[in-house]
């Protein structure tokens, strides 16, 4: 991996507005992607989301109209809804901290002292659907990022009825909204935005040395 | 690049506790890490940020204390604050608007629908602080994940007083906020933190299928 290969993707990656809807992500790439999604780092290691992989035909034409009728969710290979808890329970730390147990071992000490300090972030109501989402973005930004290093194209949305997501989907009963989209596949020919230069303010104007 | 690749760097990456403080970033491999911050996708693409890179070491010994005395922020290579605009005004809206006809040209009517789309969005109260920090941790995300790709280490961190942040960067004055900080670097060998098995839960826990 170079420099030159990880700029390179950022300018070819744009947010696709038509996707080809005859193109399927491989298997195996898409594979990668998942495990992606599975790896994102969150705060404390929470991990406070689900990644909602949805191929469903009916389904997604279901969800155009609550996403202010841009075809991306229903046209491309796989749509990601990345969804967030919309607050963490103690009974969600505790999962993670079995989950921690799992993994590492550990002593029962070593735990509970990570389970008062994350308990007690938690119990000053830090631990928010704000919060939550921010993390659902660690997990858009490296997505995106990875997408566009194995050649696949996709659109970051806001634009979406979050409600009516959350009705259709069953998540509403679970805790859980969904904060934003990721379509995934490939730009149809036909996308005129494919070729517009990229904006983005000088780098002086954003970066400062200090 | 293979899918391989991406989940190897991924399983490398950690939250760096303890960085070398005698190791620096060679300069093409920081330039490309900058550009990347620049590349950033967003909302519309307004770019809601500012990024601060503090290398000073005597600034960053005064954050220290302010960041609940995690060391990270002092002993990186390179400190990046990831800073955002509290509020979007319509000014923001509109240096965006004139970027965009420098960059792409275009004419005055489709910059001015744009401008009526967008700004509706803002005048309705949606751009707000928490939007605008959500917009950095795409940042954040794909930031960490290109690091990881170049060998780089780093921590994402939201244990710090922003307020403290804001005054000492003298941020408060300019409208601005520390969201989110990412040191970054190299991994010192005495850094227990690197070796830890990684803590996720189970895909089939994670990822569901429609």
């Amino acid at each position: 991996m170079t420099p030159d290969q990880l700029i390179a993707a950022l300018n070819w990656r744009y947010a696709c507005k038509v996707f080809d809807p005859s193109r399927k992500i491989p298997g195996a790439t898409w594979a990668a992607l998942e495990e992606s999604l599975v790896l994102t780092p969150s705060s404390y290691g929470l991990q406070p989301w689900k990644f909602l992989i949805i191929e469903n035909r009916e389904l997604r034409e279901q969800l155009v109209p609550h996403t202010w009728r841009q075809r991306q969710v229903a046209d491309c290979s796989h749509l990601v809804v990345m969804a967030v808890k919309k607050a963490l329970s103690i009974e969600d730390i505790d999962a993670f901290i079995t989950r921690m147990a799992e993994v590492r071992g550990g002593t029962p000490e070593a735990l509970m002292g990570f389970r008062k300090m994350v308990g007690g972030t938690q119990a000053q109501g830090y631990m928010s659907k704000e919060w939550a989402k921010m993390q659902a973005y660690i997990a858009l930004g490296q997505f995106m990022a990875f997408a566009a290093l194995l050649g696949i194209d996709t659109c970051p949305m806001e634009g979406f009825v979050a409600e009516k997501y959350d009705e259709i989907l069953g998540l509403e009963a679970r805790g859980l909204t969904a904060a934003v989209l990721c379509p995934a596949g490939y730009r149809h020919p036909d996308d005129r935005y494919a070729v517009l230069p990229k904006v983005r303010f000088k780098s002086s104007d954003v970066i400062e040395h200090r």
